[in-house]
């Protein structure tokens, strides 16, 4: 058979890739396992013990598909933030959901304003649906607010993409800023607002919910603070005609029934994510004197990971995460230009933290010793 | 304010909708629960033991992010089907993988060849992406492998979709048929041949495995004889250049870490399989007298429902069917031509056919009195 069938001329052209290399990838390759888990900005304490257990009580119900309305978590979640079910979409991960608008407003060749070195995975859905990437590059280790907003203007973009806390620097902006830039966009560009760490950031940095604008959907998880990173769940917050289009086009039979629980008993259980939060604050307090005691700074941090300046160049800093790797301690850095001197830790309990303690010490050396 | 941002001409044109009605959703409209959920084809056999177990285990290591490789999951059923893990895709349940075909292969106005009154989420994910119906209706009871073959043809289509067993009604064709089908199709035309029912069909009906022809995908699920509709796990057998472009677009991180954990287990566990589709098997020919005990029949199925002829026209099935939910009992019918005379039931433990069988003599009393 020499004919077969021909992929769309878009899809054609894309490369078989994934957005980052899962730890499990590498732990094959390197033919065994990491000791610290610390790379994904997964949360290592893990989710509420309520949590666990609802999972094993609806174990046995597994044989019935999910409510394809996910009724009962986004009358939850809706509660939760003070707003309607109509201003609720829920999906397969803040992943899938950046897949769905992109694809609900880009059309092959339209612009779409990202800062240039930003979250590789909404990168992934813009490739895949077409569009047409405008880098703003950074202003210092924060994405430039002045930058997005005019490369936004001068192009008319459809959609523009913003992380408050970032990924993967961990800094953010403080509400102000957020809800100038939001009143500065042009009307017919929607907005992107991923904040999938706010639960980590100063009150100061995340704007009150406010669902009357149709250009900003504002994008949440239970992966980061909630500690359920495999179960898959996103939501977006926007104003009705912004959430009601998910419905065209969405899996709707997607979320795991599991998933629905869980992330109901999570949201119910808030003195547990405080927990997490304090803790988190403490781990990123560690790892800031761990970086002192070696004469290096972290960037200041919202999130639950720290961007550790390694003090030289992104060459440099590779070799660092390359000795950690030697160590068995898995994390990523970021790769664009000048962040690329930072790796990226996620925070997690004392022993990865103990682990990473030492394992610096010894790669720093190494990588020094180069 | 006034503008907004707007959709793609497409997605604009499409309605918001739901391919199927949840029975959750019916629930919360009538009020009150149903007692016997026999309506999704969903199995009340429930998951193996194991996988339950499997589940509970794993439950607190949900706060990982599961492998984006579902590298262990893909080597276990590649061996399982005597083919490479190159030859198979795995994705959030048949649905999204449907989704990500369509995406693959239909550019907007693009032919691609459906029996009507077929699987609504197929049709769903070809609205979605601008896809022209081109319509087959059925040969009497069954799928009109000559009509799909010829409409294939002459429409030069991209995509062609086959169900064997079909759904909703349960009919067949003999794997000697399905493979003169498929030899006879164009080499540029992708057949989607879904086998979400394979496992309850007798032997003689599935085609051996054979991933030479880069032109056909066969759909599998964990959702109907596995029992684990809501862990959401599908896969797509194939040949390797026909799966690898999944990677190109799939939502890389999408599978859950429990969906992982229990597809795995429930894949071991095959003599647990084999029970619940002789279960199954009984519950059919069961069916098959309760309809006998009114002077009805039942169509030959290799599925684990029973298309139930209720002896006269569409608008007489659907009474029988909302009598039915009056005595909290939840089925759906075929809406097809001809195919909506029947009622679609699906088939469950003794305690549910014995609700069905009370509840139908009642349903049908009514009806015929209504």
């Amino acid at each position: 058979m020499n004919n077969r069938p021909s992929l769309t001329p878009l899809v054609e052209s894309l490369p078989a890739t994934v957005p980052f290399v899962g730890p499990e990838t590498q732990e094959r390759n390197r033919g065994r396992p990491f000791r610290a888990r610390i790379g994904a900005n997964e949360s290592g304490f893990g989710p509420s013990p309520r949590v666990i257990e609802a999972i094993r009580n609806a174990a046995p119900d597994v044989w019935m598909y999910g409510d394809p309305e996910n009724h009962e978590l986004r009358a939850a979640l809706a509660q939760h933030h003070g707003v309607a079910p109509e201003n609720i979409a829920i999906g397969e991960g803040i992943d899938a959901l950046l897949g769905l608008i992109v694809r609900m407003y880009i059309e092959p060749g339209a612009p779409v304003v990202v800062s240039l070195g930003g979250y590789p995975t909404f990168n992934f859905h813009v490739a895949g649906f077409g569009g047409r990437f405008v880098n703003v590059p950074y202003d210092g280790d924060r994405e430039n607010l002045q930058g997005l907003l005019e490369a936004t203007i001068s192009e008319n973009a459809p959609l523009v993409y913003l992380a408050n806390p970032d990924n993967p620097m961990a800094t953010w902006w403080d509400a102000a800023d957020v809800t100038r830039f939001i009143e500065a966009l042009p009307e017919t560009t929607m907005l992107i607002l991923d904040e999938a760490y706010c639960e980590f950031a100063p009150t100061s940095a995340i704007p009150p919910i406010d669902v009357s604008r149709p250009n900003v959907l504002r994008m949440r998880t239970f992966s980061k603070a909630y500690g359920m990173a495999g179960m898959r769940c996103g939501y977006a917050i926007g104003e009705a005609s912004a959430i009601a289009p998910f419905d065209k086009i969405r899996n709707h039979f997607g979320m795991t029934r599991l998933t629905q629980v869980a992330a109901l008993e999570a949201l119910r259980d808030q003195p547990y994510l405080q927990s997490v939060v304090d803790q988190v604050a403490a781990a990123r307090d560690r790892i800031g004197r761990i970086a002192a005691s070696h004469g290096l700074t972290t960037l200041p941090s919202a999130t639950n990971f720290v961007a550790l300046d390694c003090g030289a160049d992104g060459t440099f800093a590779m070799r660092v995460l390359q000795e950690l790797g030697h160590r068995d301690v898995f994390v990523r850095k970021p790769m664009g230009p000048h962040h690329d001197r930072c790796i990226r830790v996620s925070v997690g309990p004392e022993a990865e933290m103990d682990l990473f303690e030492s394992a610096f010490a010894e790669a720093l050396e190494a990588a020094r010793k180069g």
